[in-house]
């Protein structure tokens, strides 16, 4: 135990390999299947999005999977992350517990993307791949995967949502900043997009519409260019547990271990990177841990949601997945967290959840503004507001723990910062921030489009 | 000598003292005049606007002057800043030189702010402050100000010039965020204020309007508010040496000592702090340096200004201060820069540049918009506006090195993230952004303005 504030690892300890939870999952992965014919998909069929050494990291039953040298090299522009010590915050609290974060808002586009971003135009680029496309809402992952084509040299197109692209722009500036091509989605450049645009042409457009623009462009290039996504994927979660690893060595600086660990969930992505160390210690070495998965109630996938086989996006052409899924046709509220908006959840993520590894937690959006306010107030930083989920729960079982006078050890990802979601402060500051409901009937819903999938072996 | 990309210092290196250029300037004080009398000013005059504490600071002759512990416990929540190696730069420029670069962008607000606003904060607490006033542009210094407040209990009232207030809310936000009240000045809170705007009801406000407002209310308030100010003062650029005393570590660390030092200079805080501590080798231990300022050719105080006594505001109620001057009625362009479109110099840099010990170089906006973007594709780092001016110089000194074959080692400050200054990148990435010759007339027509001041002894 210490009283220091921070921990920092120099960059000779940025990890050299990559953890992959396929090894140590407690139960058998479950197959991918076709959107069409709703039968297991082979890599050849995942080929034509994706460059082959991506797919076999998908696969691999390996525990650790080597980071090339060159990406390391571009991880150590940010990375090692610092992880804080919330002194100030627990004394604003008065709780006996320990509150650690570690914060990934010091990347240059302030956000935990860049760690898979880099990795996979890594990849695409060995595969010789030339350009990649991708989709982006309000830019956090547009802006990472830019950074990341930059320096490897691959041309980018992002297909921005429509009306982000317009109310938005910073985020888009950031990407053409580093030379990304940057479209309003829908767009004319694909069918898809030109058919949206002839039943609406003031579509504001969606995140659906986008992926859809983003995936056809790929799959009409003939193999020149490859999709990227930002999370729900293996290998994407697994590029992000060089964030854990570097947690698991800053808490052995700490002197301490967590009793919890808690991260937001939107696909999972930067959950599974900072959790997924701590259950490969669990799954390894027995050493017990909570792991909170904290979710919004406006699209609570894990909480209210149904394990089961859905499509991976909107538009049902996505391959269909075994996971936590509210319904892939559930259009969440508006909420500001706008990277936890997704129906379904990783299925790796979904897995533990349902194999009692992982706790699902919801939170209403007002207590987590809140909670982010009381946070940069104590700390100094504002968090994103998917981030501000995470300090939503850690401090609620801070606040427990000062109830019943037990000293846990709570640790949080705070997963990026929120310079450029301060209109939603402003909305919360003014009075003016509204809360939701967990929305069921439109639930309910969208439960009865869920595929009829033949009954797996 | 050392291919490391970061120098990470642990928080117990963070300095204990800041270090006072006054101990070591090669050349006496000038005197500070009264704007009214213009004779030499008592503390008592200060002593409306500041507490003595800050006071005795500002005239202390001692070379080290200790940084409380509360104040230590602040700097530590971002502090130290990280040092990098620019090593991908230098690969892009193909140079032999090797680029060195202090990051502050890493505090909660994204720039060197803080390191003076949570030292200002502190000593009027301990002097019985309850609140202070301060003025802003585009909200840098005041997000910094209001965090700080925020941390030691102090009110704080704004004045945001009132286009910045409609146009650039995020830092507005930001303020809120930490409690700050925030107005757009011009104000019917104060006299100045009202007869502004009984001239001109739709006023856009300007910095100097601004800094009236905050003055009066301080002044006017019978001592329960104090103003405060962001740079140029003396105590203020001694705060910020807490910059380059840790970059001295880093250097070491590194293995090499610069051979040139290089920040932008406004009114010269991060500049200053920056480069004093490189001066006080120079001047203690006969270490050699090139110290080279850097301003925008549309106010170019250092390189075409006039070193004499004038006001430190633009409507002649601030105290009169020898140092490089436009003339205090000169209204620069609208660079994108704010931060550096004050008409003056602080005192103690203009005296080193009078001396000799510190060059001025004045850059053109969209060549320092080309490197802030070749900058951000190399390291990854987006830059303020006005950092990229520290930027410009640092690559045209590698570009020379390339030339002549020199190994020199070069080592700028680069003060703040651009996150909140995407529109400027816009526009330049859009090939929108206007260049700025040296305004030769209007510099000389306010050179006609200049206080007749009496001779000095």
């Amino acid at each position: 135990m210490s009283d220091q504030h921070k921990f920092l690892l120099d960059e000779s300890k940025l990890p050299k390999a990559w953890y992959n939870i396929n090894a140590d999952m407690p139960v058998p992965p479950q197959p991918v299947l076709h959107p069409g014919t709703m039968q297991p998909v082979t890599p050849d069929f995942l080929g034509v999005l994706f460059p082959m050494n991506l797919i076999m990291q998908e696969i691999s039953p390996e525990r650790w999977i080597e980071i090339p040298e060159p990406v390391r090299e571009i991880y150590k522009l940010w990375r090692p992350t610092p992880m804080y010590r919330a002194l100030r915050l627990e004394k604003a609290l008065d709780t006996p517990a320990h509150i650690y974060y570690k914060y990934e808002g010091v990347s240059p586009v302030g956000s935990h993307k860049p760690n898979t971003a880099v990795a996979q135009a890594f990849f695409n680029k060995e595969a010789g791949t030339k350009a990649l496309t991708t989709e982006t809402g309000a830019g956090q992952w547009g802006s990472a995967l830019a950074m990341a084509c930059n320096f490897f040299g691959l041309d980018l197109e992002v297909y921005m949502v429509k009306v982000s692209y317009h109310q938005k722009p910073y985020r888009r500036i950031i990407m053409e900043d580093f030379g990304a091509q940057v479209f309003a989605s829908p767009t004319d450049r694909t069918q898809y997009g030109k058919s949206v645009l002839a039943g609406d042409p003031n579509s504001p457009g969606s995140l659906g519409i986008a992926i859809s623009e983003a995936v056809e462009v790929a799959a009409t290039s003939n193999g020149a260019k490859k999709y990227s996504l930002g999370s729900v994927l293996g290998h994407v979660l697994m590029h992000q547990t060089v964030v854990g690893l570097e947690a698991l060595q800053q808490m052995e600086m700490a002197g301490e271990y967590p009793d919890m660990v808690i991260g937001c969930i939107g696909g999972g992505s930067n959950f599974a990177g900072f959790a997924y160390p701590f259950l490969w210690k669990k799954f390894t070495e027995k050493k017990p841990i909570r792991v909170i998965a904290v979710e919004p109630t406006a699209c609570p996938s894990v909480t209210q949601g149904k394990y089961t086989f859905d499509f991976g996006d909107t538009a049902a052409m996505a391959p269909i997945v075994k996971m936590y899924t509210l319904g892939h046709t559930f259009v969440p509220p508006g909420i500001h967290a706008g990277g936890l908006r997704y129906h379904g959840m990783a299925p790796s993520v979904s897995a533990l959840v349902d194999h009692g590894d992982i706790e699902g937690r919801a939170v209403k959006q007002v207590p987590v503004f809140e909670a982010a306010v009381q946070f940069s107030q104590a700390e100094g930083i504002i968090a994103a507001p998917e981030s501000a989920h995470a300090i939503r729960v850690a401090i609620d079982e801070a606040l427990e723990c000062k109830k019943t006078g037990q000293k846990k050890v709570i640790a949080f990802n705070l997963s990026g910062h929120g310079h450029f979601d301060m209109g939603a402060y402003e909305q919360f500051l003014h009075g003016q921030l509204q809360d939701y409901e967990y929305p069921a009937e439109k639930v309910a819903e969208a439960m009865t489009h869920l595929p009829q999938v033949p009954a797996m072996a």
